[in-house]
């Protein structure tokens, strides 16, 4: 429905449209934001415009593992504390971020930035597994190979036949690694942000060859 | 709970906490709104940070009624097919608004920009009540007064304190002037953006002295 659009003013309506495109955000909540942004102080809502264009312009891909970062390398990479032999591939920073949270991992990350899905046209080239490749060949240039390679990719459909694919092929180009599955402590389908921080320490020390 | 904020870029976690700030936006949902930003078409993000800025800096109240308007006057009072006798009186301009979805009404708004409460500390100093004052005199010292005061202020205590309020003082002031308070088809407390449109219009139509 319309809804009487042509009662708002041009800049309301705009607002409501805007956020209306949000997950999760209906015509009547998206109205019931706008209308917040505009009785709230003139500081919040500029603050939020703020912050949203912010981080559009100053977050871009860690140039080594394609995580979120603010600079060059993500906050992971440039931690000399974390373990360099080991690896975690992830599907998107969403998840590396919620593995953070549950505190058990302290190892680097390499995030695909996706999954292999045919029915979304998304093939290995469109995925960061050439760069992930390239790293690990380089990193046993300088003697200082990786250990283990933690597949941990969403247990979907998608997630495993990406998992499965790049089993073969770190297999194939890298004989002596270790490359592990997370265990299937998670239920099939959940998204890693959605589970308890208890469920993620189950699933990660439970990881399998 | 801190949920682990330090593992966010300081982007992120900023624009995280100014989605918070919503009414109605929990933690784990601003996380979410966050991350889809991040995820989004660039432009799509840039607009709604250029809606809420565009809003906050275009948007101001109509210098005749105080409803919200881009210009000088609101969409309403410029609309030269609006019967100039009937002034409908309601809190804020998300009211009005919903009342023209019901498009019941073809006359004149005043908002008072908040209603009589005590317990903020509200008084009549604090709402838009001088000006109606000052805008009935000024109908009737050039000839054209208004026929009608319609009391639309939201069914509840507070509202209705406002509306007596105000009936004591413009039955005071304009001894010809009818005044009205919408019928109470509305359910105590409703607020008029959840109230089907029909209600409104039972409401409206069953108006009385």
């Amino acid at each position: 429905m319309n809804g009487g659009r042509g009662h708002y003013p041009p800049s309301i309506a705009r607002l409501v449209d805007e956020f209306a495109k949000l997950p999760g955000v209906g015509r009547r909540t998206a109205e019931r934001l706008a209308f917040h942004c505009l009785a709230s102080p003139r500081e919040e809502a500029m603050g939020l415009a703020r912050a949203i264009r912010d981080a559009r312009n100053n977050l871009r891909a860690c140039s080594r593992c394609f995580h979120v970062a603010e600079g060059e390398l993500c906050q992971v990479c440039s931690d000399p504390g974390r373990d360099r032999e080991l690896i975690c591939v992830m599907e998107l920073p969403r998840d590396a971020i919620a593995l953070e949270k549950a505190g058990v991992y302290r190892g680097l990350y390499h995030i695909l930035q996706g999954r292999l899905s045919p029915s979304e046209g998304t093939g290995p080239g469109d995925l960061r597994i050439g760069e992930l490749m390239e790293r690990l060949a380089a990193a046993a240039g300088e003697g200082r190979p990786a250990a283990e390679v933690i597949l941990a990719t969403r247990p979907t459909a998608e997630g495993d036949a990406t998992a499965e694919y790049l089993a073969g092929e770190l297999r194939a180009g890298f004989p002596g690694l270790r490359v592990t599955r997370l265990a299937r402590g998670l239920a099939s389908g959940t998204e890693f942000e959605a589970a308890a921080p208890s469920s993620l320490i189950f699933a990660f020390q439970g990881r399998r060859e």
